[in-house]
């Protein structure tokens, strides 16, 4: 098995649901598993997205910072990124027509794709969400404290992953995309965007190492 | 991460349910793997049964060998099993009866338990199924075809797992135990059970690594 062929996640979307927000493993901790991926931080506190190696913590001020080997995490989905296929589509896409395209370039729906689109966005809707404070509330009421970030014109890389069906209680199921601008000052939890002549990266992963701290 | 905390998992349940029966691994490679666990083999060619580093292999007919490290195995989950918790029950325990008393002694729902009991067995009754040809049926067609095999006062161990609510998807939820003999010459998935005064091994495993190979 190769290093580049398996997911790592920390953690259940079940259990981010129930508001269990407390960091489970460091950054450090993390990155010995991937240098690509996404999730959040201890509390809630934030987007995280990682690429080359380089992980990144948006807050819900929409304020970008490389991510400290000390801050935890409780929910996040890492790989070593290695691209197995190019998709080059032409014209324009936003979300979800980009979804209806991709769908056509996956061979299985039955691995988990890693995905990187780099480019310039000539639209993007990104959100992020503030550091919860205990009791913690279920996910549905955090995210209800979002704050919505709009650019335009903006160059960076989206990174995330197709998931397939019988992970739906495990991840969030099909696509789900971060961002982090070119210049690592912006980025979020992607909601819409539009990209003409997208240039999509897909790493095929058929094995998954998934992690539940006992708390 | 020890070794010991780690379950390793061969395809889906969901893929099982479907009928995709052709072997995607070796014995020898699973073995790396694990020294006990469940599965099934090639064409659905039986029960897998893997205790103290040998697996053994239940056809319909009740004969029980070892596996070859050449088969391969199309559904599996193993684990180097190591016994975080040693559970004595007094009295009487069919199958549900066992399961119920259990669940008071799993600390959480939230990681997997592989489960080892070794004793005498007053009363076991275990099915097989026969090797399916293509094209393969569904396994609830091709579970009608089992064969029931009934025990009394046979000594062995059941080997098999708990798995948690949010993997429903991927493997048999709850409890699911196969069974070989201490003469290694019965055995089969468990359907129903009588023991008395049982002491159960139990070994906490908070990782999971799902292989699903691309077909």
């Amino acid at each position: 098995m190769k290093d580049s062929d398996i997911i790592y996640q920390e953690s259940t979307i079940g259990k981010l649901d129930d508001g269990e927000y407390d960091g489970m493993i460091s950054m450090g901790e993390l990155k010995q598993h991937g240098d690509f991926g996404l999730g959040t931080f201890d509390g809630l506190n934030g987007e995280m997205v990682g690429v080359d190696g380089e992980f990144f913590q948006v807050d819900y001020k929409g304020a970008t910072q490389a991510a400290d080997d000390k801050i935890t995490t409780p929910f996040a989905m890492v790989t070593f990124f290695e691209s197995d296929k190019t998709v080059r589509l032409t014209g324009d896409y936003n979300y979800s027509k980009l979804k209806a395209s991709l769908d056509e370039y996956l061979p299985s729906k039955d691995i988990i794709y890693a995905i990187k689109i780099t480019g310039k966005f000539d639209y993007l809707q990104t959100r992020s969400v503030p550091k919860q404070t205990k009791p913690y509330p279920p996910l549905k009421e955090a995210v209800k404290e979002e704050s919505i970030f709009e650019f335009r014109d903006m160059k960076g890389t989206a990174v995330g992953f197709w998931v397939p069906t019988y992970m739906k209680d495990i991840s969030e199921q099909g696509y789900h995309l971060h961002f982090i601008s070119e210049d690592k000052k912006s980025g979020g939890h992607m909601l819409e965007f539009k990209i003409t002549n997208p240039t999509i990266y897909i790493d095929f992963n058929s094995n998954l190492h998934l992690s539940v701290i006992d708390d």
